[in-house]
C-alpha cells in the first residue's frame, strides 16, 4: 500500500464527514472509558448489554459505516474496525458485538442479489437502529427451512449465536433440501427462542448463548439471494465477510490487551509498592517494570499498525466491488489473518502479563484483571491460530489463497 | 496518525515526482534481487562495498532525499526508509550503509547554522554523488581539534567508523576546549587514515573499521555550527538524527529478516526434502513448515507496519522544522523506539528459525545461511535493547520522553 | 550431585520405612485424584478446606516429615516435595498448604533453641495431628508483642495469612521493642481473630485471608527463642526456611500445570473435534496438538527434574545440621531459586495454553479450566521472578550468594 | 524414578571403581578447559581432530564405558553422557564424536547375534584404543553389498558420516539382496575413500564428510548379525542406539551452551562496559544482564537436569538385556526425546542471546563467539524438532510409542 494510494482513497472526505467522523470517535473513546469503570462489574454479572447497545444506538455507532446518504455515518472499515478497538479497551464483549454488528449489517450490500432490497434493508436499520446477529456457523449446523402455506418456517438450533438478545435482525444460513438459503429475518416474529444460556470464562457480556427456531415463519421478502440461484456463493464481494469479521477479531484483542495495560499502569502508578531489593522509591521506577511495559508498547504497537494496514488492503479489495476477483480477495484475506495471528499471539501475552507489572495484591477477586486474559483467551479459540498460520505460510511457500468459508 | 492526515501529506504529489519514485523504487529492487544473489560470496569476502555504492550513486539512490530543486530524488523520510529496508534484503550492510548516509548528508538540513551553507554543502553532494559518513560515536571518544596556523587540526582515533573507506564527507564531532565542535569535512585531505580493520561476524560489508586522524586540516568553513554558541545543542530539529538512524536500524534488520525468509522459502520449494514420517511428497506441503512460515510472515508483518507508520510520526515532527519541540521530538523518538525494539526480536528470531524450514543440509558453509542471523545479531548489539525498552516504559508510565544523545 | 552421592544417602533405607513411603505416595495420588474431580465445585466455592485437611491428617500426610520416633512418616524432604506436586496435581491450593504445613512445622527442628522443646512439640503435632500456619510477612509488618502482667500479649493484623483458619498452631515473628520475638502458638486461645477475607482469583482454597491478634495471651513456653538472643538470626540452619518455601511453591505450581495438562489431553481425547481443515477424524490425531503437548510435557518433565534435583540439593546442605555454613546455605538456595525461576514460566504457559488443544468449548464456565491459571498467576507474584533470576544472576556473575530474608 | 532404585544401581560401586570414574571426570574437565582456550582456532580451522582424539584415547575416556573386565572404565551411560557434556563444554565437535564414539562401540553389545564376537571386538577395542564411528543414515541410502570371490564387496557412498577421517572401525548397514546387512568394519583396508568434504557453518570438526566404498572387502567374520536372519531388526535391545544417540545430542548441544555462558561471563566481568544509562560502574552489576544470566542458568539446569534423569531411565531399561520390551524401550526413548526436545530449544536461545551479556565489541571475529550458536544450530537439524515433539505427544496423548528407527 503506498502512501499516494491512502492518499487518492480519502482525498474526497469533505469537512463535515471529518467532523462527523471526529465525533464518532470521541462518543467511542468516552463510551470506552466509561465501560473501563464499570468493566469489573459487567464482567462479574455477565449479562446481556442491552443498555450498553442503548448507548451504540444513541450515539450513532451502530450505523457508523452506513452511507451517509440514508443516514449512516459513512466511515469505511478501516475506521469502523478501529471504533472495534476502541470500544474493546473498555470493555472486550462491547468491542466484539459492534463488530459483528458492522460486518452482519454490511453483509447485505455485498450478498444481496438485489441492490434495491440491500438500500431498503440498509435504510430501515439505519431509521430503526437495528442491532444485526447472525446464525451461520458452519461448525454448528442446525437449521432447516421446510415450506408450509406458502411461505416458509424454519426450524432447530444454534449452540452458540452472539448477540442472541440483543438482535433486531439477524442473516441465517439454512438447509433447504441440498442448498443453503440465506435471509434476513427480524427476531420479534413468534418461534425465536433465546435461551440465556452463554456462560463461559470470557466475553461474557458477548450475549452467546443458544438460540432455537421453533416454527419461524421466513416469508420470500426475507430472502438477499434467491433460492434458485446455484451459483451464488460464487459472488465475491459476498464472501469479504471473513476477512472482516477475522479483522474484527483481531481488532477487538488488541483494544482488549490495550485496555488491560492501560488499566495496569494505573495500577502501577498509584497502588504497586516497590519491591524491597529494588532499591527504588516507586514502583514505576523499576528497571525491570519499565523494561516490560516497554515491551508490551512495542509489541501492541507493531499488532496495531498490523492491524490497519490491514484493513486498508481489505477496505481497497472491498471497494473494487463485484470486479473484485477470487485471487484478490485471497491476497487480501492473507493480509487480515496475518493481522490476526499477530494479534493473537500479542493480546494473550500481554493480559496475561500485566500481573508481573502490578503484583500480587492485584489478584483481588474485586479487580477481576484476570478478565482481560479470560476474555481473549476464550475468543481466539474461535478458530484455531495454528491453522491461520498454516493458511498465510501455505500463501507465501505455495501462493495459494484460502479456500473461501466462513472460516477463512 | 489518521488517514486524513496521510491524505495532506502527500496531495500535493505530482506525477513527475511519483514517476521519479517508481523509478527509484524499482532501482532499489533491481540492485536488491542482484545483491541476493551475490550475497554468499560478499559476506565471505568481507570488503567495503565500493562498486555496490557506485551503484547507489549511478541510480539515483544515494540521492533520493535531497531536495528536488538541486536534484535530490525529493523523497519522504518513509519512503527513504522503506528504500533501505528494500535494500537489505538483498545484503544489510548496504541496507544499512544507505540508511546511514540518508541520516548523516540530511543532517546538515536540520543542524547548520547557515541555511545557505547546508544548501550549498546539500547541491554539492548531489552533483558530485558523494557518500556520507560520521564520526560521532559519544561511547569511544577519541577526537580532539586544536588550532594551528589560523586553521584547525584535528587528531584522534574512532574505534568503529561506519564506511570509513567509502565514504566522500563526514560529520564529526570534536572536542575542542570545553566544548563539542561540529563540522563536515572531506576524506580527501591528508592526514584521514582508514586502518581497514572492520572484521566481525555480521555486517561485513559495512566498512566499519577504525580511522584516525593525523593533524587532519580543519577550516573554518568546515563548521556547520559557530564554535561559540553554547546552546547550539538545543537546536531541537538537529537531534532528529537519533529517532532516524533508530528506525534505519529496525527498517534493515527487518529488510534482512525478509530477505533470509524469501531465501528459505526458495530453499524449501527447490531443495528441502519431506521428512521421512510427515507423510507429504513436498516439504513446501508440510504442516509444522507451514505454520512457521505462517507464524514468521505475520510477525514481519507487523514489525514492517509500525516501522512504516513509526516513519511517518517522525517525518511529520520533523515536517514541523524549527517550531517542533522537545516535548513532539521525544513523543515522535519512542514511536521510533518501539519500531527498533520490535524489530530486533523479529529480525533475531526469525533469521535464527528459517532453518528449522529448509533443514540439515542447508548448513553447508557455501550457501552461508548464517549470515543474516550474524548480520542483525551484530548490529542489533549497537545499543542494548532493553535499555531502549525502559525508554519505551518510562515514557507509557511516567510521561517521561527520552534524555536526547546519540542513543536516544 | 552424584549417583554416588544419591546412593549412600538412601541405602539406609530399611524395607518398613519404604512400605510407609509408599503408602503415603499412594494416598497422595488416590486424595489427588479425587480432588481433580471436584476441583472446579471447589474453585467455585473458594472456602478454606477443612474437610481436605483432615483427609491429609488422617492418611498420615500431614506428618509425613517427622521423625519416624515420634510417628512421623521419616521422608526426606525430596519426597515430601514430591508429595506436594502430586496433591496440586488434583488441586492448587491443597498443594500449597500441604508444602507451607511442612515448612512451619518443620521449622521447630531448626530453629528451637532448645531441642527437647522441639522435640516436644514435634510429638505433641504428630498426636494430635496438628496443622501449622505462620504470622511472619516481612512486607506487612503488623503485629506487636507487649509484657503484660507477668506475660505477653500480641496485637495487629496481617493482611495474607495462608491456612488462617485451618492452622492449629503458627509461627509468629512479633516486633518487641527493638527486638523481632520468635514463637510458636496454638489458635485456639482467645483473641485470634480470622476475617475468612480471601477472595482472590487464584489458589481460593488456600485460606489465606487475614487475621488479626486482639490482646491475644502469649507464654515463656512459647518462645522457641530467647528474646535476648541478639544473633539468633545467625544460625544458619534456621534459614532454610526460604529455599524450602521456594521449592514448595515451585513444586505445586508445576503439580497444578501436571494437572492441567493431565486433564486437557483427557478433554482432547473425549470431547474436542477435530478442526475441518485438518484432515483427521479425531482431535488426538492433529499435527499441532501433538507438538503442543510433546513441547508442554518436555518443558515439565525438564522443570521437574530441576525440582528434584534442587530438593536433593537443599536436603542434602540441611541434613549438614548446625555445621551449615552461609556459603553452603547460599549456594543450595540458589539451585531452589533457579527451580523456582523456571517452574515459575513453564507452569504459566502451559496452564495457559492448554485452551489451544481443547478448543472453544473448553471455556464454558462449569469447567472452570481457568482455574489452573488463575492459580499459578496468582501465586507466582509472591515475589516477583525477575528479582529471582536477577539474584540467580549475581550467584553466576559475582559469586554472591543471596542477602538471607523470607524471600531469599 | 525413585531414589531407592537409583541407590539399588549404584549400591555395588566400589571404591576402586570411583577413583577411577574421578580420574575421568577430572580428564575430561581438564581436556575440556584446554579445549575451551584453542575453541575459536579449532573453528576457523575446522579439522578433523587427530590430536583431540588421541587426547581421548591417551586418558582412557574413549573406552569409558567398556566392561572393566576388559580394561574399559566401566561406567555407566549416565556418566558416559556427563562427560559427552563436560566434553561439548570445551569443544561442540568433541563432545558429539565422543558420544557418537560411546554408542557406536556399544551397539556390539547389544546388537551382535554372538556375544564372544562382541566380547572379542570390544577387548580389541580397548586394547588398541579405537575409534568406532558409523555409517547407516537411513536418510542417505546408498551402499550396497555384493559377493564376490567367496566374500562380499561394499560399493556407494554416504553423504555425510561423523568421523570419517578418524574412524578406526565403523558399523554399516547395506543393502545386500533385498536385506539389510549389519557389520563392523576397520577403516585400514583398501576401497576405503574419506572426502574430506565437510564444510559446514557449525560442528566443524566433526569430521563428517563423504565416505565411499569401492570394492570394499567384507568378510563372513566381519558380520554382527546373520546375514540370514529376517528377524535380527526385532531384537529390542538393539534398538537402544536411537534413543541414546538422541541423548547425546541432548548432552552435547547443553554442553556447548553451558561453554557458551561460561565464556560469556568471563566476557562480561573483564571486558563488557557498562552501559552508559545503566547507572553502575561494572556491566557485572547490570539489572539486565544480572536477570538474563540468571534466566538462562535457571533454564540450563533444568535441561541438564532432565538429561541427566532421562539418561538413568534408558540406562535402566537397557540394563534388562534381553527381557526388555518394546514398551519398556519405547517409554524409554520418550523421555529421552522430551530430553532432546528440551535441550534443542534451551541451546538455541542461550547460545544466540549470549551476546546481549557481552555487547557489540563481542561480535568481532576473532572470538568466534558464534560459534556456540552456529554449532548447535547445525546438529539441531539432524532431525526435525517439531517431529520429535510429535512422537512425545503421541505418547502422552494416544498411549503410542515410537516407531523404531534410527531416528526415534
Amino acid at each position: 500500500m503506498t502512501n499516494s494510494n491512502i492518499s487518492s482513497l480519502h482525498a474526497i472526505k469533505t469537512a463535515d464527514a471529518q467532523r462527523d467522523r471526529d465525533r464518532l470517535f470521541a462518543s467511542a473513546a468516552h463510551i470506552s472509558a466509561d465501560l473501563a469503570k464499570r468493566g469489573a462489574d459487567l464482567d462479574r454479572e455477565g449479562q446481556p448489554p442491552f443498555e450498553e447497545v442503548s448507548t451504540l444506538k444513541s450515539t450513532g455507532l451502530l450505523n457508523a459505516l452506513h452511507p451517509p446518504q440514508i443516514g449512516g455515518g459513512g466511515l469505511e472499515w478501516v475506521d469502523g474496525l478501529r471504533l472495534v478497538r476502541i470500544l474493546a479497551r473498555g470493555e472486550s464483549s462491547i468491542g466484539q458485538l459492534l463488530g459483528y454488528h458492522y460486518v452482519n449489517s454490511q453483509y447485505i450490500y455485498w450478498a444481496a442479489d438485489d441492490p434495491d432490497q440491500a438500500w431498503q434493508l440498509g435504510t430501515e436499520t439505519v431509521a430503526k437502529n437495528l442491532y444485526w446477529g447472525a446464525a451461520v456457523n458452519p461448525r454448528d449446523p442446525g437449521l432447516t427451512l421446510t415450506r408450509r402455506d406458502g411461505h416458509y418456517v424454519l426450524n432447530g438450533r444454534k449452540t452458540f449465536s452472539t448477540g442472541a438478545r440483543i438482535s433486531d435482525r439477524i442473516n441465517v444460513n439454512a438447509a433447504f433440501d441440498h442448498q443453503v438459503a440465506n435471509f434476513v429475518i427480524p427476531t420479534d416474529r413468534p418461534g425465536y427462542i433465546t435461551n440465556d444460556d452463554w456462560d463461559n470464562i470470557g466475553q461474557r457480556l458477548s450475549d452467546s448463548g443458544s438460540v432455537e427456531f421453533h416454527d419461524f415463519p421466513v416469508y420470500d421478502s426475507d430472502f438477499i439471494l434467491p433460492l434458485a440461484a446455484p451459483d451464488a456463493a460464487a459472488k465475491v464481494q459476498a464472501t469479504f465477510n471473513t476477512p472482516l469479521i477475522q479483522l474484527v477479531f483481531a481488532n477487538f484483542y488488541l483494544g482488549t490487551a490495550e485496555g488491560a495495560l492501560a488499566e495496569a499502569l494505573d495500577y502501577v502508578r498509584t497502588a504497586t509498592r516497590p519491591w524491597i531489593t529494588s532499591g527504588v522509591e516507586r514502583a514505576a521506577e523499576d528497571p525491570y517494570i519499565l523494561e516490560r511495559v516497554g515491551e508490551f508498547r512495542a509489541a501492541l504497537k507493531a499488532a496495531a499498525a498490523l492491524a490497519d494496514s490491514a484493513a486498508l488492503v481489505v477496505q481497497t479489495a472491498l471497494a473494487r466491488g463485484s470486479s473484485v476477483t477470487e485471487r484478490e480477495r485471497g491476497e487480501a484475506a492473507i493480509e487480515a489473518y496475518e493481522s490476526k495471528v499477530n494479534a493473537t499471539h500479542v493480546s494473550l501475552e500481554i493480559t496475561a502479563r500485566i500481573f508481573e507489572l502490578m503484583g500480587a495484591r492485584a489478584t483481588a477477586s474485586r479487580y477481576r484483571f484476570d478478565r482481560y486474559w479470560r476474555n481473549v483467551r476464550t475468543h481466539t479459540l474461535h478458530d484455531p491460530v495454528f491453522y491461520k498460520a498454516r493458511e498465510v505460510g501455505d500463501f507465501a511457500l505455495n501462493a495459494r489463497i484460502p479456500p473461501v468459508s466462513l472460516y477463512s
